[in-house]
C-alpha cells in the first residue's frame, strides 16, 4: 500500500532534501529509516527536492510499503528514530496511483528578510540579514508583476534544465514584518532557484537600484543572465504543497487558471 | 595595548568556545583573524569557556596587541571577517592588569526549555523539549534552595577538576515562558555543568519524582553521583557576565556576600 506522509524540517543542517553521497539529507534520514523497518531499500518521492539550507514548514512525501502499519503507529516510529530537526506531522494511506510529484497543483514559499546593520546571530541559519533600509511600498508593487503565466526563464538559475519554463503565480506579496520583510508567493510550479532570484530582484527593487516595472520586459526577454544575484537559501521556506486544486480555488478563487504539470522542479 | 571585546555567539555549531584539534570553535575564529592582522599568533583570554553547543548572549574576551586601531574599528574588523553565529557588540581599550577570567565577580546564566509532545524543529538547537508537563510551582519553589553560599559538589559533573566547590547564588528562578519555562540563576562562579546539572533537577522536581526539600540535604552530601542527569547544552545561554561588583550590588542589592576569585570554570 501507498502511504503519505506530511513533514517539516529545519534546512540548516541538511544538504538539502535529495540523497547525496555521503552527505546530511532529509531523503536519507527517511530511507534508512524505512531500510531499518523493511530489511530492504525502500523509495521516498517528495513533493519537492529542497535545496541545501532551505527550510519547509510542510513538504510531502510518499512510500510504498508491505508492513501493516496503523497511519499512527507510522508516525509514531518515524519521530522516533528521526533527529531533531525533523517532524513528521501525519501519515495517512493514499490511493496507488497517486504520486507526490505528479499530483502536485501547486506550492507556496516564504521568504524571510531582516533588515539591520548587526548581525541576528540567533537567525543566522532562518533568516536573511539585510543591512541598508529598503523602501518596502517599491517592493510590494514591484512583487504584483509576477502574477499571472509567464514564462520565467530569466528568474531561474542557468543551471534550470528543464523545458518549458512556463508557470502561473497565483500569489505575489511583500509583507512589512517586526524586524523586515517577507516575500510569500504561490504558484503552479518553480524552477530551480526561481524564488530565490525573484527576492533578489525584490530586494535591488527595495534599495531603488532596479525598478518593478521593468519586470515585465525582463520576463518578455527570457535571458537569465540579465539578473545575475540569486539570494542565499536559508531565507527560504517551503510553506505549502497543494495536492488538490480545490484547495488552490479555495484560498485564490474559482478564476485562476490552473496549471499542472509544472511543479516537478525543485528551488 | 589590551583590549577588551565583547561578544555573542550562537553555539548549535560550534565544538564550544575554547580551540580543540581541528574542531570549529569559537576562540578558534578570533584567532584566525587575530592572527591574519599580526602576522603572528594572538591569544585570546575568554571570561567563561563554554561548552559544545552553549550560547552566549554576553561574553567577554581581552588581547594583548601592538596595532594602533581604534575600538571601533576593531568592532569594524571582526565582523567583517566573523561566520554569521558570531557578533561583536563592542571593543574597548582596558588597562594592562585587567584580565577577563580573574576579574569576573559573577555570571547569569539562562536555560530555555518548551514543553509540547511535538518537536518545534526551528527550535531544535535553542530550546530543549520538555515532553511531559511540569509542576512549574514546584520548580520556583525548588529553585530558591540553590539561593546562598553552597558546596556545590553534588551539582557538578563527576570531571569537575578545581578543589573549591564553594560557589554563591545570587539568584535561583524558574519563570513561566509562553511554551514552557526558562530558568534564570546569578552566581559568584559556577562550576563544569553546574547548571545543567541543577536543570536537570529542577525538571526532575517539576516531573513530581523528586522535591525541592532534597536540596538541602543534597548539597551537604556533596556526593555527585546522587544526580546522575545533566540537561542538554543547547537550552543554555551565558546571558551576562560582571565585571564589577558594583553591577551585582545594583542588581542584587548591597547585602549580598561577593565571593572573588571562583569564577574560573566552565559550565
Amino acid at each position: 500500500m501507498r502511504m503519505l506522509v506530511k513533514i517539516s524540517y529545519h534546512g540548516g543542517q541538511f544538504m538539502g532534501f535529495q540523497v547525496q553521497h555521503h552527505e546530511r539529507t532529509v531523503q536519507y534520514e527517511f530511507e534508512r529509516i524505512l531500510k531499518r523497518m523493511h530489511q530492504t531499500f525502500v523509495r521516498i518521492h517528495p513533493s519537492s527536492r529542497t535545496d541545501k539550507g532551505v527550510h519547509a514548514i510542510e513538504q510531502y512525501f510518499h512510500f510504498d510499503t508491505h508492513l501493516n502499519i496503523a497511519p499512527d503507529r507510522w508516525m509514531y516510529a518515524f519521530n522516533s528514530a528521526l533527529p531533531k530537526d525533523i517532524y513528521v506531522q501525519s501519515v495517512e494511506q493514499i490511493k496507488d496511483d497517486f504520486h507526490c510529484r505528479y499530483d502536485c497543483v501547486g506550492k507556496k514559499y516564504r521568504y524571510k528578510v531582516y533588515i539591520d546593520e548587526a548581525k541576528h546571530i540567533f537567525e543566522h541559519d532562518t533568516k536573511v540579514q539585510q543591512k541598508k533600509p529598503v523602501n518596502i511600498q517599491e517592493m510590494k508593487e514591484a512583487a504584483k508583476h509576477f502574477l499571472g503565466t509567464h514564462d520565467f526563464t530569466s528568474f531561474c538559475s542557468q543551471k534550470t534544465e528543464v523545458q518549458n519554463k512556463i508557470r502561473t503565480i497565483y500569489q505575489s506579496e511583500v509583507n512589512e514584518t517586526q524586524d523586515g520583510f517577507e516575500f510569500v508567493v504561490t504558484g503552479s510550479g518553480f524552477l530551480y532557484n526561481m524564488v530565490r532570484v525573484m527576492v533578489a530582484y525584490l530586494i535591488l527593487v527595495g534599495e531603488e537600484k532596479r525598478s518593478g516595472n521593468e519586470i515585465h520586459t525582463l520576463l518578455e526577454e527570457r535571458d537569465r543572465k540579465k539578473i545575475p544575484h540569486t539570494a542565499p537559501a536559508h531565507g527560504l521556506y517551503l510553506e505549502k504543497i497543494y495536492l488538490d486544486k480545490e484547495e488552490l480555488i479555495n484560498e485564490f478563487g474559482r478564476n485562476i487558471e490552473i496549471c499542472n504539470k509544472n511543479s516537478s522542479e525543485n528551488v
